[in-house]
């Protein structure tokens, strides 16, 4: 029996976490969790759950959840989310969105906590910084994202020396069959329909910019500790391949299935195991799966990233935190899709960048570049 | 350094595997091989390599080639076989076509020499009994079929009690656009084309017929001990993915690469570690891979295959000595394509299946028939 605490339980990744322990009683039990602001949401969870902690954005909820669920503890804000990362527990699901996320991980892996790392920001922002920190506390961090859990499946058993390429796949996004020109005309509401997947709206206009292609080359460099030529991406609009490793032998070894995250959740959960699952991918529903070389000059973010790999210090925190800023405009409306790479890019450009910073430093330059600040 | 000796050393994998030994010399070195009739490629081989023991068909020949080559041992025939098997080695590659190759496999398996299998037709003629020889041995048998190798590969690191089928993919041979009526008219020479692998005759037919993948699916039961619902079998044209696990929390996992047996070799002689090779699939040729369902009527060998183990005992032995005999006379021109699949099923048909046969019985019933017993 494992006891799995979430950061971020009423997202996408959240509720099918909950799924996942709801369908494994025996195998799992919650226990802290934090939410933001559906307080709603977090009530119908404590119908089902019986969470230990449970921190809320506001304080100004507390009062009344306190007195509905006098068994339960609430918390709240930064400190909250503190709370749920050093409250006891197997796994912390870190599925909170952006870097917001960082500061409670880095506690749960200095309390020698497993992270199940579903915010891909806190690599993006500080990956040099926590995995170092993971390393030092012999804690691991296992993938969430389907991308990276497939290298990491791929990977089990295998010499991470023998990998010639880790092959992360894209589906490409709501805008894939785009060209340049027509994104200028695309609406928020297209830029949410995700072809494949159902997820939270961050991430899912991330994926029509390739942003979130671009922080999973990141991710994995992270992860795996590969030299940043080792890191390819490839189109490859079923998702039904998650992503793939070649080896020095000319070897390759893929992950697939179903577009379901839950299957990339629960291996977390019970890595180096595997448990049942009710939702395969039918052999009589594989049809055709097809690749399709990655345009960078089409998919211009994608590029930044690499650009920041290679550039290594806080420039991908930057990026990170513009990406962030402009996400949010385009999500209340304030600008066009094709704004969004501008202003990354433009942030990107005005920054210094600075080598081996402390986390300080990262976060004062998170909060500076996802401000709006021209 | 590892010493490979080869069953087979002239024939399609028996030359592919001289190749991977003279890539790496530094890692591999030839110990003792055997050969059939084709003497001028013998002197080829005895210019790169210089093996301590070579077995061939026919006493008649050993006298001149003792007297070219000195340092040499040579022998001959069934005993020949057996002296090879016998002799001293790190891995013994059964490379050697047909149910012949069963008792220096045996003889090999009683020395504690591991096994790399190529020959089939030794576990469909007697899995059952080799898998238990292996075992109390506790000898290794490592495929060398690309199928089998990427089961294998994709069943590293993991649980073999967590795997919920095996799907064997097959690229459907010579023939695979074909109606059966169509298939009234089919020459030998159509029949040796075969679209994707370079491989010998006698496989190249069992690929059209679809023989073969019967034989893969009795050999996969044989290696991985799996019930024979958890082997399916799926149509793949383009035999990039060379075959694939599911595991029972809906992950698959599959090996893929170019359709060049020295990767599959060669993983056979490094395992568990990988080596260094010159032929990688590039992902920018990667384009589209296709699937489609297997069918059992069009495909009535494998249907056979799939029989023969429900039906368990001798069928298999049947089985693979009838079509030997039937695609003998066939590569005869003495009968057509079609026939081939008549003789198999009216020589299954007329057998009295013997269950938890000794060795005698399966050796007597093989060379029956395969046999021109009508």
């Amino acid at each position: 029996m494992k006891t799995i605490s979430i950061l971020g339980a009423t997202g996408s990744i959240g509720t099918q976490a909950l799924d996942v322990i709801k369908n494994n009683p025996e195998h799992f039990r919650l226990g802290a969790i934090s939410i933001g602001r559906n307080i709603n949401r977090l009530r119908e969870i404590l119908t089902d759950f019986t969470p230990h902690l449970v921190s809320v954005q506001d304080e100004s909820v507390v009062k009344d959840l306190t007195s509905d669920y006098p068994h339960i503890e609430f918390t709240y804000g930064e400190q909250g989310l503190l709370d749920v990362a050093s409250s006891s527990c197997d796994i912390l699901l870190t599925a909170i969105m952006g870097s917001i996320g960082l500061k409670p991980t880095l506690k749960a892996i200095d309390n020698k906590t497993t992270i199940a790392l579903a915010n891909k920001e806190t690599l993006v922002a500080a990956g040099d910084i926590v995995m170092r920190r993971a390393k030092e506390n012999n804690v691991s961090i296992i993938p969430v994202d389907s991308e990276h859990s497939a290298l990491f499946q791929c990977l089990k058993g295998e010499n991470i020396k023998e990998v010639e390429q880790l092959i992360i796949t894209a589906s490409g996004g709501s805008f894939r069959d785009l060209t340049r020109e027509e994104l200028t005309h695309v609406t928020l509401k297209d830029a949410l329909n995700h072809p494949n997947w159902s997820m939270g709206q961050k991430i899912t206009i991330d994926s029509a910019t390739m942003m979130n292609k671009g922080f999973e080359v990141i991710e994995a460099k992270h992860l795996f500790d590969l030299p940043t030529e080792k890191i390819q991406t490839v189109l490859h609009k079923e998702s039904i391949i998650h992503s793939m490793v070649e080896f020095i032998d000319n070897s390759m070894i893929a992950q697939l299935g179903n577009s379901d995250m839950r299957t990339a959740i629960q291996y977390a959960f019970t890595h180096p195991e595997r448990l049942h699952k009710n939702n395969p991918l039918k052999l009589s529903e594989l049809h055709q799966l097809n690749f399709k070389p990655m345009d960078f000059h089409r998919f211009k973010m994608l590029k930044f990233a690499y650009d920041a790999l290679e550039a290594g210090g806080t420039l991908a925190t930057v990026m990170n935190a513009a990406n962030e800023f402009a996400v949010g405009q385009f999500l209340q409306g304030q600008i066009s899709f094709l704004e969004i790479e501008e202003i990354v890019e433009r942030r990107m450009m005005m920054h210094d960048n600075i080598q081996n910073p402390d986390l300080e430093t990262i976060l004062s330059l998170d909060a500076q570049y996802k401000s709006n600040m021209r």
